[in-house]
């Protein structure tokens, strides 16, 4: 087989063979092929797509290009979630506890922020002491013993991947549905849980900004899922205003421990109850009803935050700082942002937002930068609130001594009417496999 | 400026700016853009095409990433002429002593060949002693004594074509357009010659299979020259039989003596003429009846022939191999190739005894492997000849022992019939400047 060949046929339109898909990857990832070969290609497949087929053989071959962590010990109640990324998007740090008190199994690793994304390996960190990495074993130990653990990626887990998504990223042909779909779910896979659920974002600070494109991929993604005989089911949300009232990390951890409380905000609150639902109905083999019950038990009764201070002591860190989230990293400086205008704010460039508060220190534009964990932006108004002019709506908490030009790009962000918008749903669809 | 600004812009359907592609070029040719993101570019022009105005610009960056041939000192009588390649072409070695001998001026580099189409280069290396490399001085110096000479590519031309080039051939990309117009004119531009006749081959032994590719490729590439303020004329001809009677580099130079002693095979005869006249018309600025006079009349006087022998003594051969070409390679086996059938020859598969002709030894199929001068093929029967099951139709030269194989692949390439297929015109079209 000569990878010019495949080339070629893609290039054609045709579907690519399983042996095809299979030659590509291993010989991406052991080098004999080289990056000029592979982008040649992905750029065809940019063009050309894949099929259902050609799309889970690709997920396969690289779901096979390295170690896969073995949950089955644990039986089927392992579930995982993944969220294709958003501004202030600090629900798995919420969720998990909830979904451990509830009985579900989650051993999950995470990434770190890049762009105007935050990572929620980051956000954990902003508890003094959270270690990120443990051994295999301490992995699985502490899993076996609360049910419960959050850990960076590790090991040798889909190489073929990591090398992918970097030539993806220099070669303009990252957004491509079939490479998302096979790049997310081959993690996935590899991370071995029985169920998975998707959080597919959608809008101004979502990497899909349409509804049909994140459709699309929940879709595929879906059916990646139903040929590994693994439960998926993919919910496609909002990102077109920032979730919660938070961006960045040290605040989005004060946010997450409100919610674990059973206050914070309401868009919040409900992204995460119905994520929690979804993972419990899958590995518990529960009704929605009986999930909903035992999520809202979960919070009231305090079992969702005790499990979620049971997890971080276990991982490095103290209960105090769950008590008491003050003790958190904190700004040196808050700055205000306050309305140009009076009128109801109609529309949030929510990726523009997310850029602020990684140009105040919450993120970082080259892999391995160092983060302000205490950096970021509390909105005290978000879309469809009415503001009047010099209202504040906004506080910038960085070690930055001046702020002008981000205060003016967070105020460009930002659209203001005389009417008030019309409400958007904030769960716009559920794809789950039949 | 970023390389993956440049592919997204490309990928999404844009035209360049004059500056991407010329920070394109400029970078891929001093290594600072990888060949992964130009492999992905490629791929990207390969869907997306480029208008006439990137085109011309693609073309100016390569002509001036290395040196330029000055030819100024020979004003505009300066003419060259390039073939897109085929089977059996044996055209420069004939046209350019009988433009020579009527007062154009041929300075011309060619390639050695390459898969199932043959060099010039090698032809020429069938005259024993003919030196296919000669100093910038020596080279310019027997140009202006005798109006001729032709060496491989030397010094550093178009170094950005040679690296794209390399790149296209292992990633797919060769048979686009405007990469194939921007390669041959910036090569011919920067080799110096004022007028230039392109032959533009179509048909089942040319790179470009149909008449509408050869007939855009040929706009293509008479508009570039146009921008170049050059004199360029593209001839459309026919390659859907091999060109003349031989394939194969001794054998081809045989038979190229016999044309420009007045005699040879028709076809062979036919498209020289027509470059060689347009060749004239372009470089001294005559009418083509007056052009054709000249032409004629070089061949019937012998000053065509006698030009030729100046021209391979002063690269290093001698006149004894033009007097007699029987002391050229021979070769040391001559096999029959005998009709399985009786019936016309409808079609031959032109590519196919290309193929043929490198199996027996006169071609390569990687770079800088050595070839056997005296293999090749000599037809004896081509396209709407009428032949008895058992009739010769052709002789393989070769230092092979056993040709059994390549025998029934010589069979297979033809096609038989009980009717005489149609005549097809070897002149197919004409494509000049306004």
């Amino acid at each position: 087989m000569r990878m010019i060949d495949v080339i070629r046929s893609k290039r054609d339109g045709e579907s690519l063979s399983d042996e095809q898909i299979m030659y590509v990857i291993k010989g991406y990832t052991d080098g004999s092929i080289p990056d000029y070969q592979m982008s040649a290609l992905l750029m065809a497949i940019w063009y050309q797509g894949m099929d259902k087929h050609e799309t889970a053989c690709l997920t396969r071959a690289m779901y096979e290009s390295g170690d896969r962590v073995d949950l089955s010990q644990f039986g089927k109640r392992t579930v995982d979630k993944h969220s294709t990324g958003g501004v202030g998007d600090k629900t798995s740090v919420i969720v998990l506890p909830i979904v451990a008190a509830c009985g579900g199994i989650c051993a999950k690793m995470s990434g770190r922020g890049l762009g105007h994304t935050g990572g929620t390996i980051d956000k954990l960190e902003s508890f003094p002491g959270y270690k990120t990495q443990l051994s295999r074993d301490d992995f699985l130990n502490q899993v076996s013993d609360i049910g419960i653990a959050l850990i960076g990626q590790s090991g040798n887990l889909t190489p073929a991947d990591k090398k992918l998504y970097a030539l993806r990223d220099v070669t303009a042909t990252v957004d491509s549905l079939p490479l998302i779909a096979s790049s997310i779910m081959s993690k996935k896979l590899a991370a071995g849980a029985h169920s998975i659920v998707l959080d597919v974002k959608t809008g101004s600070g979502a990497f899909l900004k349409t509804h049909k494109q994140a459709k699309d991929l929940a879709k595929t993604m879906v059916e990646i899922g139903k040929a590994f005989n693994r439960k998926v089911c993919a919910i496609i949300t909002d990102m077109d205003t920032p979730l919660g009232n938070t961006v960045g990390n040290s605040l989005e951890m004060k946010e997450a421990v409100e919610v674990l409380m059973g206050s914070g905000p309401d868009d919040l609150r409900q992204i995460c109850t119905v994520l929690a639902v979804n993972m419990l109905e899958m590995s518990l083999d529960i009704s929605e009803k009986q999930a909903q019950e035992r999520v809202k038990s979960a919070i009231k009764s305090g079992a969702a935050f005790d499990k979620f201070c049971q997890w971080i002591e276990r991982q490095g860190s103290e209960r105090i700082y769950a008590d008491d989230p003050k003790l958190l990293p904190t700004a040196k400086n808050i700055f205000e942002v306050k309305s140009p205008c009076s009128g109801y704010i109609s529309h949030m460039n929510t990726e523009a937002i997310g850029i602020c508060a990684s140009l105040l220190g919450a993120g970082r534009t080259v892999k391995d930068a160092p983060i302000d964990l205490s950096a970021g932006i509390v909105m005290t108004k978000k879309t469809r609130d009415y503001v009047k002019a010099g209202d504040i709506i906004a506080y910038l908490h960085t070690s930055l001594q001046d702020v002008g030009e981000i205060i003016q790009k967070y105020i460009s962000a930002l659209k203001f009417s005389d009417i008030c918008p019309q409400t958007h749903p904030l769960i716009i669809d559920t794809v789950k496999s039949v």
